[in-house]
């Protein structure tokens, strides 16, 4: 097979500077455009506006009142009040309303008694004042905001809402932005469909792949000021590819080849690109985001953005999110940035930066930051993150607990709100989150799987909030109790989430007829256990022992899953033929389901968490009627004891 | 008059949970709506989603190279090299493709070497490995991003970019969404008119005020989630503007009446929702904002918004705003706050919160924060302000150099490059910073105006990076330096921005003939003075004792005004017949200009900040030939000796 090879790999930084001092001035020079005040919001200015007119336009009253000659009230005092007569020495005024000629001041209308008078040539109204009004005193002037010719905002304002105002006070009814640089996204791959033409039957069985980067990238264009527009998918053909990048090329600002990037047989990005123009940079030394091709034809900047989600992301942030702000003569804007303790090891490969998409929660003082998982193609692991660590290219990795940086993703003020739960996992801990986001948005459930007991050692170093727990204790029969005496010291509750039944997964239409646990160990059944310390793997053991029937006899046995949903898929895709999982797995995926017992997942919650305001409100959603028939709807639950403290644990 | 009075003044988040609990549950149930997921950027899940297909759809290669089965491989090694037949026991594959049946395992192409094989049945390609493949190396499995079923995104999620990629990853190609809150605005009073409609003549008459708040509350609801409509104007009538709540009211969810919410006769705003329905609060205790009326009627929320856009920008991010994030269900993005220390003390009515806009500048490890003026019409105090200060009901302000919390209106990186010049004013600073900003988009000169003498005060106080001054010293002749000698300690370099011309300038026309110094001492011209310490007061002072002319024959010799522009505005006005100033603010309203000299008008920089990168960069402006031809191209300023280094001083 014939392969491409990636060049030096590249640090971003350099890999950016290097592609700009490539591409040509003309490609810098964006072009402006003048538009109607009502349609600016968002655009940046192009150049410095100046006021047209000032503000106010004219000296007004800044208060209801009367207007006066300052000069003519200085005599004016508690003992001896000053009248001025009304329509000729006063003049009744509203705030906002223009001064009378003459008048320099205006008096507030609670410090004014009115008189009338009758005299010879009829009825007259006088005002009262005890004290002299100062020059200009009530006055907006003129020009007090702005003044014609001053500058009101300069170049490269991103146009908010009050600047729209500044504008307008200004007279500018029209402003001159940058136009919106085009970019043109080409989706490559012989396999890619567009996503809403995906058939389901097609695309399980991975003769297509749904594009929907696309998506994502035009979304990213779009507000970072771009125009995005997506052209149609172009096989893997070097001459399709070719034509379609010409032909993209002579409209649009800049262009995005996806993907085709790396360095595989069928990917022609780099060799297409080199053949119609230069290849600046081909593979950045970040991961994920390494297979990237930076280049430029005819002048103007093209980049081969990889195929993975993950890494296509990082690219557009590293190079085309710059060249958007660059040509808007806008700072880019950078994520604000807190300290947090990783929950485990993060390993790293020296020579790689690496950017770990990380769940963070505020436990105590400290920030812990739950690693999300690495793949370049979970795109979840972007849509659920907090935020990102970056390990540098020199490091190996950190330990657990030691301080590192993180980027935010979300506003630090979200994170104070989130509860943090690392343990087993549940889907009514999804379902959860979501009906405490609902009743309570300040608050969320942010939850890590690691198994039961790794959730109550995660409670031990102070990691987390709560930890969902399922632990028979063969010995006694009891869930839980034993796990938390064993392993924790501070006073602690055990909250009874929910009932749940576990059972049997087999393959559609259960052909090997598996009905309980004994037909585990039958010849020519292949298994697939869950890892050690989860809940699922000491119920399996308790009922072997209670069965007599030795580990040793099931056929895999030893070889583990880390979920629920991974064991049905592993079931599903035909790998084995029986896994141990929640009903709601095999649901999940539409897998027979054989049960063999109710177990107890309960939540284990520290006291002083527990009384605090996030986890009263999250009980009140565990104890709300809505919760117990969602769950119930779910199937495999009951909820009878839901919400109930189980135990109260005094500590040691 | 006939007047209205406030209810008790609340704090605001007491108005509002108030309000709130007033409203009708039915208000509180915004809608929900099904869009097409490429629509849904920055809409709000109305409940979780759930994904209808797992991602990826099947086990796939994660690598290009053969896909196994991992088992056969197992007594692979260096030692023992495997041979596996390809097409049988193995099977070229690229990253992305689904593993062929039988597989589990891919090797990387890097660890394959390929033998040919020609025997009595042809040609045979053989790959060769030497290490083993372990089960599931190099693949995605099914299901591995996410299974199907699994809530991809809680409610209250406002979908970005990546969230998009997640959604489409799980095959939900429509959302449900909140339906966008409605939100009518009506813009009522008497002079008020469409901004596009404001005639030069009737605004500096003051016969009309241009109507612009509704362009800014239109952006600020957008950007909220809402949609705005923006009604016509409706007159100071109750009946109109009754008539106009109960068409809008009709079809709105929420409804803004701006402005006649205060307590004057013509505000009808507190009276007519009473008539309607019941005003919930008349009167906040915030400053500006105070003037803020929350009612109910038929259920649902009206506003009656203060007609000052400062007053009315506050009250739109205490009641408008919360309440289309709760109609959301999202939480408020709340402002990063930093600690700053004021460059003036800040006194404050006790009794009222007032909320002050400030520019800020990080002066060596302190963040000065500069006030913007406090008139709730000062719009540009909105515009131009990087900062929000708070200060409590209970307090009587801030000290001088005493720490407070400041929300910021920008990302704190953003304030990293910005210098900060406090001093004389001079138009040239606004272009310096307009054409830093387009050629240095990182840094920003942020300037306040208290005069030649109060910069320098302000530069040995240590709260600005720069002071703009032109000071001249009467006994010698010379610019600056003596005030530089005797007020600072720290080397400082003198560096000429410009030469300016000063003048006089006199109302249209010059109708008293005012051509000359000796002219202001005439009987029936009436003056207006520059303050105490700035450079314009010194050089009148100084060409009076050159003509041996008493300041006390001068009518308003002690009359004082703050800016040029003021002067200017003063003589445009009436108010007086002469005053002095730059020609640039004399062209800036077309007054007569009669030049009395050049001064030297020069910046005043520590050494530690003139060699750091922002005064380099700002150097480069100052140095370049664009901004000496724009400069020259206003008009009465010279620029030989622009960007020039002055003078050293050595400090003591």
């Amino acid at each position: 097979m014939k392969r491409n090879t990636y060049l030096t790999l590249l640090p971003p930084e350099e890999a950016r500077a290097n592609w700009f001092s490539c591409l040509d001035a003309k490609a810098f020079a964006l072009g402006e455009e003048r538009i109607p005040l009502a349609q600016a919001l968002r655009r940046v200015l192009s150049r410095p506006v100046a006021a047209l007119r000032s503000s106010p336009a004219f000296h007004g009253a800044a208060m209801d009142g009367i207007a006066v000659h300052a000069e003519d009230t200085f005599t004016a005092s508690a003992r001896t009040p000053l009248r001025l007569k009304l329509g000729e020495q006063a003049h009744w005024i509203n705030t906002g309303h223009p001064l009378p000629l003459g008048c320099n001041a205006v008096v507030m209308m609670e410090n004014i008694n009115t008189e009338t008078e009758k005299d010879s040539q009829g009825e007259s109204q006088w005002a009262v004042i005890e004290k002299a009004a100062f020059p200009w005193q009530h006055v907006r002037k003129m020009g007090e905001d702005m003044v014609a010719t001053e500058i009101i905002l300069p170049p490269g304002t991103c146009i908010g809402p009050y600047d729209l105002g500044a504008l307008a006070a200004g007279g500018a009814l029209e402003v001159p932005v940058f136009r919106r640089p085009r970019v043109s996204i080409i989706p490559s791959g012989s396999e890619i469909v567009p996503l809403v033409d995906a058939r389901e039957e097609d695309l399980r069985a991975g003769r297509v792949l749904p594009e929907f980067n696309s998506l994502i990238f035009s979304a990213m264009i779009t507000e970072a000021g771009g125009e995005a527009a997506t052209l149609p998918v172009v096989p893997d053909d070097p001459e399709a590819i070719r034509a379609a990048i010409a032909s993209a090329i002579a409209t649009a600002d800049m262009v995005i080849l996806n993907a085709g990037s790396s360095a595989g047989s069928h990917d022609f990005t780099a060799h297409v690109l080199g053949q119609m123009g230069t290849v600046v940079t081909h593979g950045i030394s970040v991961m994920p985001g390494k297979p990237t091709v930076l280049a430029v034809v005819n002048g103007k900047p093209v980049v081969g953005v990889p195929g993975y989600p993950v890494s296509a992301g990082i690219s557009m942030e590293e190079f085309v999110l710059p060249l958007l702000a660059l040509w808007q003569k806008r700072a880019m804007s950078e994520r604000q940035k807190i300290t947090a303790v990783p929950c485990n090891p993060l390993p790293s490969r020296p020579g790689m930066e690496e950017r770990l998409r990380v769940k963070l929660g505020c436990v105590g003082d400290t920030v812990v930051a739950v690693p999300l998982p690495r793949g370049a193609g979970t795109i979840t692991s972007l849509s659920r993150a907090d935020g990102i660590i970056r390990i540098p290219r020199d490091s190996e990795g950190c330990n657990a607990g030691e301080p590192v940086t993180v980027e935010l993703l979300r506003p630090a003020t979200a994170l104070a709100g989130a509860l943090l739960a690392i343990g087993s996992h549940d889907n009514t801990l999804d379902l959860l989150d979501s009906m405490l986001r609902k009743a309570h948005p300040q608050f969320r459930l942010t939850s890590a799987h690691v198994g039961s007991l790794g959730g109550i050692m995660a409670l031990k170093r102070g990691q987390c909030h709560l930890a969902g727990s399922h632990l028979l204790d063969p010995a006694s029969g009891v869930y839980n109790r034993k796990a938390i005496e064993d392993n924790l010291e501070e006073p602690t509750v055990l909250l009874r989430l929910v009932d749940r039944e576990q059972g049997i997964l087999t393959a559609p239409g259960n052909p090997l007829g598996i009905n309980g646990i004994e037909d585990l160990a039958r010849p020519g059944v292949r298994f697939i256990n869950r890892q050690r310390g989860s809940g699922t793997r000491v119920l399996l053991d308790y009922r072997l022992s209670c069965l007599g029937i030795a580990p040793t006899s099931i056929n895999g046995y030893r070889d583990e899953e880390y979920t629920h949903m991974n064991v049905a898929a592993a079931v599903l895709s035909g790998r084995v033929d029986a896994g141990l999982a929640v009903r709601a797995a095999a649901n999940a995926l539409g897998l027979p389901f054989t049960p063999i017992g109710v177990e107890e997942y309960d939540l284990v919650i520290p006291r002083r968490f527990f009384d605090g305001d996030a986890v009263q409100a999250l009980l009140d959603v565990i104890r709300s009627e809505a919760f117990r028939q969602t769950v119930e709807g779910m199937g495999g639950y009951g909820t009878e004891k839901t919400g109930q403290v189980i135990w109260e644990y005094a500590g040691k």
